[in-house]
């Protein structure tokens, strides 16, 4: 099971491969979210989002043996990359099991990455059983996308770094809100806070309908979405919580924060404006809590997280369009 | 006159208030480059440029006296945007003049952080003497743009960070290729370079029928565009090169890269797609020299700064329009 100690030896393992992004602001920002708001832009990480680092962890950790016989990975697109450049730089081959709906580019970038990429209909097929399948004779070893300890670690390197900005700047209090589809990287950064800067609150934050997490922390136990698509937040409409992410969501999170399409879409424009960066839109789920459900927060500070990047020119444009 | 001893003080004044920007790669622009191409995002700075650097440094560089009497700048934009929230962080007045046909983002900005904006027609007024008529009796401290000592010294920070984030990477050998207004940011990174990385060659970008730093290299005098507008780079539209910049340029810079508007639009839209940043036209014209320039350059690695990120969001939609 993951713990601080785990994410510490992932970060040395880390060190110098994945990177550390800043923690950026704007008093234009701060005014709508009527707080100081900070951001840690991990759609400047390595293929666009926070997966490079779980990715990385997770390969770094295996055995030599194993790790020569490659990996097999399904993601919906941002796992994939981060898991194709992770092996793509030790040396090893990589298998990914795609959704054929995710966006062209992350199918693209993937295979640019040189993974072999298998595409599967996520309203039909089951992942797990796709990737078993193709992986029948090959004993590739599966990177789970959150429930596995070491990915896990890996995300929770953002937490540590989150911790040290942080109190460069003076904050130890704040709220922390994360854009949450399995969990990974929410409970790793929870794990590492829960270490570094115990006075923080960490929210998960959700697009609307696909409030798994929100409702498994109310209910207790793990509750799975309806639907399996329909909302443009495609990095982050896991159906339910992990099983080692929820455990950990339920000790250390704060209620989640549910946010509507429209909001993500904004809050996009609003980081082009301000922080000239390039959100996707379940990336942006967080930065939409802060701007749009402050009364949901409390004290004088939020740190969102910005977890990846990787949106299409045309759905850009259509967050461009957004007012206001 | 700047010289690095000044640049190193500045630096210092500088220090916990610019960001300290990181250095960002991708494989996929080291492909289209047919090198190792590095990109320094000064469109992540304080107000979205570089100019933040020069404004604190000339602010803090003023007289307990001058400094609390305020200050007066004449800018496009980025440079009013930059000395507005140094004025502001410093407790002081900033009046700000800039041309009508500004984008309306820049105008707002920099009013919107407290300056006082007063707008002239550039085709039609002479901005030093707009300037002049309107702080006759206010004894406001003019902060150039460009043929400041102290803006210069600011400027040259990057070029110290450049040195000392590339050596990190291994790279000492290097084309660096800057876009280059006034030359304030060339000359000041080309001095920085100097000490620190003597083997660099820095090569200001300037857009077609802009090039009047190109061309003054060339012939040995400062040499003037003919047209005042016409190209998408409002950042670097400057008429020549500066008094200060140019003998500096002249000593230290390698030969100029001239580029399109168009390559401009491209470069700003294979940023978007592989760095998750938003540049403006004119901060775009060193990415768009190391894209399509390639064989103007020498060597394995390519240091390009993105100097701002203050675009419309109509122009940004403009350049995600523009193949590929």
């Amino acid at each position: 099971m993951t713990d601080i100690t785990m994410i510490r030896a992932a970060a040395e393992r880390i060190k110098g491969k994945a990177r550390v992004t800043p923690l950026l602001s704007s008093p234009f920002l701060d005014e709508i979210a009527g707080r100081k708001l900070w951001l840690k832009p991990e759609c400047l990480q390595h293929t666009g989002s926070f997966k490079f680092r779980g990715a990385w962890s997770a390969i770094s950790a295996l055995s030599p043996e194993d790790r020569k016989r490659g990996v097999i990975a399904f993601s919906s697109g941002n796992h994939a990359q981060g898991v194709a450049l992770a092996a793509a730089r030790h040396g090893i081959s990589a298998v990914i099991i795609m959704p054929s709906d995710a966006p062209t580019i992350k199918i693209e970038n993937t295979r640019a990455l040189g993974a072999e990429v298998v595409l599967f209909d996520r309203a039909t097929e089951d992942r797990d059983e796709v990737a078993a399948k193709y992986n029948k004779d090959r004993n590739l070893t599966l990177i789970k996308p959150f429930d596995n300890p070491y990915v896990l670690a890996g995300q929770g390197t953002t937490g540590l770094e989150i911790a040290a900005q942080a109190a460069k700047e003076g904050v130890t209090d704040a709220d922390v809100l994360v854009p949450c589809g399995g969990g990974g990287l929410t409970s790793g950064i929870a794990l590492a806070l829960e270490a570094d800067a115990s006075a923080m609150r960490v929210h998960p934050c959700e697009p609307e309908n696909f409030d798994d997490v929100a409702r498994s922390l109310k209910s207790g136990k793990i509750e799975v979405n309806p639907a399996k698509n329909g909302s443009v937040c495609d990095a982050i409409i896991t159906p339910s919580p992990g099983k080692l992410t929820f455990p950990l969501m339920q000790r250390l999170c704060a209620p989640a924060v549910v946010v509507s399409d429209n909001e993500c879409l904004q809050a996009m424009a609003l980081a082009f404006d301000r922080l000239r960066i390039v959100i996707e839109p379940g990336g942006a789920a967080a930065l939409a809590g802060a701007l749009f459900h402050s009364d949901e927060l409390q004290g004088e500070h939020v740190i969102v997280v910005a977890s990846g990047g990787n949106v299409d020119r045309p759905m850009f444009e259509i967050a461009l369009e957004t007012t206001p």
